[in-house]
């Protein structure tokens, strides 16, 4: 069964000139901290729901794992919001590069921003499956039925591992990213191929989604919201087709629209 | 002259069977990178406006200054997205409690969840000012008219700092974080009391978003959008007024729905 991401509590609502006492639901706000090898690695606020799932995703969205099997042991204690993982190899120099700036130029490419571990983890996609606009469509309206919760609280983010056919499973999450990192950690775990896959998104595209994205390595991100420049920059680098502003039979493709067929 | 924070690019645009090409404005993401006393402290994205202010507020918000005289220079070099911070005193071991979770139960309250640094920086907020439920739709309904940036690019957050009876500055960013921190770098700089102001705020009011308002000495917080019930506990606990989905004529009241009178 899937873990509870709502709870109930007594809030005041005024309507016009009425005061009410009502029981409202709202999203539940979870700390989780993960400790890699016994040190205190980094400290998340999400919803509780596959956990596991976004201590995976968490960790090789950071560089700090590749697959699934780099991980010896993963514990979680749900009361206390730990998550201890045991790796393989020790963690080395890797944790102090997670929030360092890669500046230079050596790249080669037109990457203007990244950091450290992105450089090494962020991958050029190279499938080329295409979709159709009315597929688009179909897939964001699915993703937006699927929101319940979202639609309970107002306060929650979906992000949908999708075939072009339909939603094959959805994350959700009070953060965008972590709604994101659920998925690569199923991805990671089911050993899945994004060769042919879409993922469609709840949230706005920053960069840090779309390195997400190219990490996981998939190439056709759909969202309901807006993109910023420099993740538009940093798709048209990583090869990635975004298109935003999915909305009833309105959408905006922004970067390497040949993915999109009419 | 304010900053741009919007650029324009080229973009395809479908409507029903149509498509055409179109110029879309669109966010700016900029990559900032802090250095404190020499040392790389933090990179954020942000939204290229009040960037001194934001560098203020985040290092204020971060527990490493406490007021605008502990820095001893601050100069920004924006072409590459640099800041350079130099301090009066040391930083110390400050930086590494940043991240660090504080896990104890020695504080007596019912602070379920900090950081090191914010068991040190959030404060009970100790003013007993009052606003009517009138004047809360009529800030929030400047904050909406104050938003272009948001209408223009849908990606952009607001977060005003405001008297009873308007808004008095108004800071926008791609990141919710960023605007309030803009808000506290303004606050800093200028000197100003908070016991008798409001922060009127577009986006969801998270754990973090609670704690910053904490810090910046502030009672009432009054958004457009959904708060997590992690962040309803801390403002119950630093004795903040909550407001959420302000819209037209409702509102849900939160917490300490004394200081909002008929």
């Amino acid at each position: 069964m899937e873990k509870e991401i709502i709870c109930k509590r007594e809030i005041i609502k005024i309507d016009h000139q009425n005061k009410k006492v009502v029981i409202d639901e709202i999203a539940i706000e979870y700390p989780l901290t993960i400790f890699v090898d016994n040190e205190e690695f980094a400290t998340l606020v999400c919803s509780p729901s596959h956990v596991e799932e976004l201590v995976l995703g968490f960790l090789a969205s950071e560089g700090i794992i590749r697959i699934k099997a780099d991980v010896k042991a993963l514990q979680i204690d749900e009361d206390k919001g730990f998550a201890y993982v045991h790796l393989h190899q020790p963690i080395g120099d890797k944790k102090e590069f997670v929030s360092k700036r890669f500046i230079g130029s050596c790249c080669g490419k037109s990457r203007q921003f990244y950091f450290y571990n992105d450089v090494k983890t962020a991958k050029t996609i190279l499938s080329s499956m295409t979709i159709s606009a009315a597929q688009c469509f179909q897939l964001m309206e699915m993703l937006n039925e699927a929101s319940s919760a979202f639609k309970r609280t107002g306060g929650i983010h979906h992000a949908a591992l999708c075939s072009k056919e339909g939603l094959i499973k959805t994350f959700s999450d009070i953060g965008r990213h972590n709604a994101l990192d659920k998925l690569y950690g199923f991805c990671l775990n089911e050993s899945i191929s994004l060769n042919d896959k879409i993922i469609a998104f709840s949230g706005r595209i920053s960069s840090e989604v779309v390195l997400k994205v190219s990490k996981i390595g998939c190439g056709i991100l759909l969202s309901k919201s807006a993109p910023t420049n420099l993740a538009l920059q940093l798709a048209e680098d990583l090869n990635i087709t975004t298109v935003g502003f999915i909305r009833e039979n309105k959408m905006n493709i922004y970067t390497h629209s040949n993915r999109i067929t009419k």
